[in-house]
Parts: structure tokens; C-alpha cells; sequence
């Protein structure tokens, strides 16, 4: 009788032991994956970055268009997609314009029928790399007829979500976006079917307007603003970019407790929270400067390593194909069979470094955290 | 009659005409300037920089000790100041040793007795240029000896007010500064009667800080705890270091209403705030660098056209005498007989532009606001 409760006992602890210390997954199935901000530049720097969506673990990528000059007219984006689509054939490219006044809400209906663009980027001029042909967010209204072109075909409002600085109202790198959010709200409020994207968004203040403009959202609707997070944004606060140029992009990297937002938001799974990398290579003569660093942090080659890290280390890596599968393609309403290429993107546990730069001579591009090790590499099956 | 009304008329606007556009002064007697936050480092760069402080309208000089190994001994003080003193014989040099284990209560005493030092001065371990050998500002009690012969021998405690970057506890280079402020309060309460500063201070936390401990401060009593301002924290903000390297410095440019503060405080003439520029020389190379950037903007040679604009924009140059010499030298006990020279320094207006570079080779040198012309210069007399 003691012998058999012994027995009991011991296996009981086993079954404990089981339960506690599941095997951890070596491989993660992350479906077709998408990147929802990608600059991929032209000329030289796009032919070095645009294999290396694939390479950093991503299938389809939606492409900004901030070229210079900046991209307004269908010829341009078909042409730039061609150009693309050769340099990574396995890669599905979604396309934007620039928002500008170059823009009509007649060549919306154009580019919407023939299925040139998915959406149309607002930049707030003078805020960022190639912003100065941006738009005054002060007042959104000379371009309510975009909106409106935009939202009676279905495609995406995409917002760099800033204030352009300003000593007199007080408005500086850090609170810059936290200013522009009533602007977003406001815009909801007068579109409110039309679908909008707080881009790259790095605050926690921006993570609470995101959560309350979905506090009602219902399961089967589908839902109508979203944000993007990227995957350096993760992991760096003020104290990084502070003497680390590399690490300087915009909306710049913030406070601990709002990367600790960011961290949450992007590892809860809920479906308005999804991957923009907004990597964004510049070469290192841009970046090791006295004077007029270039904004920007590229993270594409390794954008998978990054972000399983992160979400490894709060255990949501169950999470993660929502955040950089699934979440992103049903905002955009990309089918799975509607890809150039179906492949599936398996996230594998390989050491996976980094490598202290990237491309050479002139195009010398630093990477992200470069020169370390991450724990999980890709795989495409 | 009605003439005579027209012509009283007359002269009495006349009189206000007087009364408002009072002629502008085009000199300014600043007397025996004193800058009392001096990096002058070592070698090849001493060499360089030595003559600006004369050159950018100093009389006096207070001398920082962090060199590489940092100065904690008489000997290397004296050939330090001798070194010095042969670069600009015309200059007062007042000299300083780096808070570390290194010093002791004797060596203190010691050093008093021969006037080889002024005060000392305290890093946080880490938180700027060649402050690896500095202590743990959590608690200063093992140091307290040394305060206690600092008191006894009536020399300064400079304490760089920064707290060391913390993830855990929220400190980063935006509160570092506030994040020490109660370290401050604690170590006047306890040595009530030790001369303390709080040198270059960037934050209204500070400044804050500063007048509270001063409320009760009495025209006749010797002020305790007083603050140096530098001149680039007057102009600077987050937004002028994010991007430019060159404007990087520690602690950082904070906020807007952070620079305002320091404006008003260093321009209001109270006698517990005075100059200290800190001006920090580093060579281009370690400031055009996409990692590890050195922190540190030099003013030297410029120091006072800088200042003196500030104090016009806001209609205070009557304050400046106060600032840039009398409270600096008053804090310190300096009586203008005691210098080696007693030349004074004369602001006058003239065209003063702050060449693009300083030095050659390897010693480049980019001074603050390079390639600016400024309204005021100086002459000595």
C-alpha cells in the first residue's frame, strides 16, 4: 500500500513536470507573411534591400512612396513595381502613392481599377527622410476629396503620424506624435468607414488612442484603424539613439514605459495591431555624420530574428503570426492565394547573426543590432 | 496759447521718444570674467583649446580633472595647472580633483593648505565622457569624509548631477537629472554649511530645485548651493541634438519649457546662478561616428558672443556682468586682485562669426553653431 502510494505520487510529479516544462518549439509555421512599411529606395540602394524582404522573413510588403520626387502618378508605380518585382520575384509588392497635391480623386479611381495602388501615404512635411512634398496635418480638409476618392474604392489611408516641430506650440521629437493624435481621431471621425493606418507608431499614448477608437470593435467587423509597429521600436528607447546615430529614426524611439506599450500592444494578438518594419536604409556616410543624421533604422534582412526575439522573451510567441501574418493581410483584405508566391514562412530556432554591415563601399548600410546573435532564423517551405 | 499747448505737446512726445528708444549700448564692461566649468584635456588638444578660453572672453577658468587616468593627486594637479598656465599666461586657472577613492581626507587638507585645488568634483560612474572612475550617486556616504574635509577647508563639491541610466528603474537621459535632484537636497541637509554646485544644469526640475533651496537665502549670506548654466543649454532642445551629433552632449538638451526655465534663471541676475560652460572639445572623428558618439559641445572661443545673445533676445544684457563674472567669482570667494591678470573683458557689438572648424588634421574641432554670425565679440582691456 505505501509502495503504491509512493508510485502514485511520483508519477503524479511527473505529470507535474510534463505540464510545467512543455517541450519549447523549435519551429513555428508563420504562414504567408507581410510587412505592411517598407522603404526600398531606388537606383543602387533598391537593388541591395530588395531581396532582403524575403531574406528577413517577410512574403508580401507594402512599399512606401517616398522616391524622390515622390510617387504620384500610375506610370511611376507601375514602373517602380516592375522594377521591384524582377529584383524578388517570390516577393508580393502592395503599392502606394504620396500623398500630395499632385494627387486627384480622379487618378485614385484610376489607379483603384486597375489595382495599381493599395493606398496612399500622408506625410507631414518636413518631419522625415523625404517628407518636404508632405501635406500641413493642421488641416487635413484640402484633401478630403483624396479621402473620399479612397474610401469609395476600398483602399488604405496610410498616416506618418507627427506635428511638424514647433517652438512655439511646444511641439518637439518626443511629443510629436502625441500631438497628431487628435488629428487621427478627428479623421476617423469623418471618415468612419474609411480604413486608416497610424504608422510606425512608437508611443504609449498612441497605443491608448488605437485602443479606444476599437474599445467597441465587434468580432466580425472588420476593423477600420490600425497601427503599425515596427520591430526596432521593440527594443530601443531615447537612451539608444542618444550618441548611437544608427539607432536615430523617426517618429524617434521614446521613453521605457512607451516601449513597454509597444511591447504589448504588438504581442497581444488583437487584430488592429500588426508588423510595418518601416526599415529604412540609408549608407553609413548618411548616418556617421556631426550634422543631418538621416532618419532611419534598417531592419529588414533580420526583421523575423528581431521580433521572435521580443516576443520570446514576454512568451507570446504563439502571438506572432498574428502580428506578422495574419493581422496585417485581413486589415489590407489579402487573400492567401492572391500572392505571387505561397510559400510559407517557418520561423526556425538557428543561431542567426547579424552581420556588422551590410552591402559595401558607398552602400555600406549598418543594420540593426549589428553583429549580434539571435536565436531564431527563416525558413521558406 | 493753442501754440504753446502744440508746442508742450510736442516735447513732451519728444521726451518719450527719449524715454523708449534709449540708445543702444555698444560696449559692456563684464570686468574679470569667470567661466567656472572648463574641459581643457590633455596633450595635442590642451594645446588647441588652452588660448580660447581667453579668446572667448574668460578671465578665470575653473578646470575639470577628467583626464584619462583622472586627477586625484598634488602632483599631477600642479604640473596640470602649469601646463596650463604656459598655454595662456593672461588666464586664472582654479583647479579641481575627481571624486574617487583614490582621494582622501589627508590628501584633502593637504591640498588645501597649498591652494593647489578649488574643490572637487564628483562624476556618476558612466554617465559621461571619461567618467568610468567616478562613484555611485544611490550613496555618497562612503565619501563623506572627504565632504566633511572639503567643508572644514572651505572648498566646493561640484557634482555632476546625473543619475546613471537604469532600465529597471525608469532612468534614462531625459530624468537623469531630475532623478538626482533629491540626492542634492540630501547632501545639503547634511553638510549644511559645504559649498555645493550643481553644475551644468538643463532641466526646470533643477532649476526648481535650486530656488527652493535659495528661498530663504538672505542678501548678506553667502549662498551654499549654487548652479552653472553653460551657454549651449540656453539655445538647445531634443530636437537640435536628434539628428546632429555635434549638439550631443551630458547631461542632453532637454524640453522647450526646460530651456526657458535656464534662460530665465541665467539671465535673472540671482547670485546662485553663474556661468559655467563645459564647453567639451572632442576631435570631428568622435562626433561624426554612427555608434558610440562622444558627448560634448565646444564653446570656448565663441563663449560670450553665445551668451550675450541669449541675454539681448530677452532684453537682459544688464544681467550679464552678474552671470558670466561677478556671482561665479563671489560663490567662489575670488577677489579680482587675486588673478594673474586683471585685464577686463569687454563685450562690444561687432560681427563676430564662429569659424566652421577649429584646429586640423585629426584635432578638427567643430564649435558650437559653427558658421553663425553673432552681433557681440570681445575685446580686453
Amino acid at each position: 500500500m505505501k509502495l503504491e502510494r509512493y508510485c502514485l505520487s511520483k508519477i503524479y510529479t511527473l505529470f507535474q513536470y510534463t505540464l510545467r516544462f512543455k517541450m519549447p518549439e523549435t519551429e513555428i509555421d508563420l504562414g504567408v507573411t507581410a510587412d505592411m512599411h517598407v522603404h526600398l529606395r531606388d537606383g543602387a540602394m533598391m537593388e541591395l534591400v530588395t531581396p532582403t524582404v524575403r531574406e528577413g522573413g517577410f512574403s508580401i510588403a507594402y512599399i512606401m512612396p517616398n522616391l524622390v520626387p515622390p510617387i504620384t502618378t500610375i506610370d511611376r508605380v507601375v514602373e517602380y513595381k516592375k522594377d521591384l518585382q524582377r529584383l524578388s520575384p517570390k516577393t508580393t509588392f502592395l503599392m502606394s502613392f504620396y500623398l500630395s497635391k499632385a494627387l486627384s480623386p480622379e487618378l485614385i479611381d484610376e489607379a483603384a481599377k486597375i489595382g495599381a495602388i493599395q493606398g496612399v501615404k500622408c506625410y507631414p512635411a518636413g518631419v522625415t527622410t523625404n517628407s518636404d512634398a508632405g501635406v500641413d496635418p493642421n488641416d487635413f480638409t484640402p484633401f478630403y476629396p483624396i479621402f473620399e476618392a479612397l474610401d469609395r474604392n476600398n483602399l488604405v489611408l496610410n498616416l506618418h503620424g507627427e506635428k511638424p516641430p514647433s517652438k512655439n506650440e511646444d511641439i518637439h521629437v518626443l511629443n510629436a506624435e502625441s500631438k497628431f493624435l487628435p488629428a487621427l481621431e478627428k479623421l476617423h471621425r469623418d471618415f468612419p468607414n474609411l480604413r486608416i493606418i497610424l504608422e510606425h507608431c512608437t508611443s504609449k499614448d498612441a497605443i491608448d488612442t488605437i485602443e479606444k477608437i476599437n474599445a467597441n470593435l465587434r468580432d466580425d467587423e472588420p476593423v477600420k484603424v490600425g497601427a503599425t509597429i515596427t520591430a526596432h521600436h521593440l527594443s530601443l528607447t531615447i537612451d539608444n539613439w542618444a550618441g548611437n546615430p544608427v539607432n536615430f529614426c523617426k517618429p524617434v524611439a521614446k521613453l521605457p514605459h512607451d516601449m513597454r506599450a509597444l511591447v504589448e500592444a504588438a504581442t497581444s494578438g488583437k487584430r488592429y495591431f500588426f508588423f510595418g518594419s518601416d526599415s529604412a536604409p540609408h549608407p553609413l556616410s548618411a548616418k556617421a555624420r556631426h550634422v543631418g543624421v538621416c532618419a532611419g533604422v534598417y531592419t529588414q534582412s533580420h526583421a523575423l530574428s528581431y521580433l521572435a526575439d521580443v516576443f520570446e522573451k514576454v512568451e507570446r510567441l504563439d502571438n506572432l503570426k498574428k502580428f506578422a501574418s495574419d493581422n496585417g493581410k485581413s486589415f489590407y483584405g489579402i487573400k492567401d492565394d492572391e500572392v505571387v508566391n505561397s510559400d510559407k514562412c517557418v520561423l526556425v530556432k538557428k543561431p542567426t547573426k547579424v552581420p556588422e554591415i551590410f552591402g559595401q563601399g558607398e552602400l555600406t548600410v549598418v543594420p540593426f543590432r549589428a553583429g549580434e546573435e539571435f536565436a531564431w532564423g527563416v525558413e521558406w517551405r
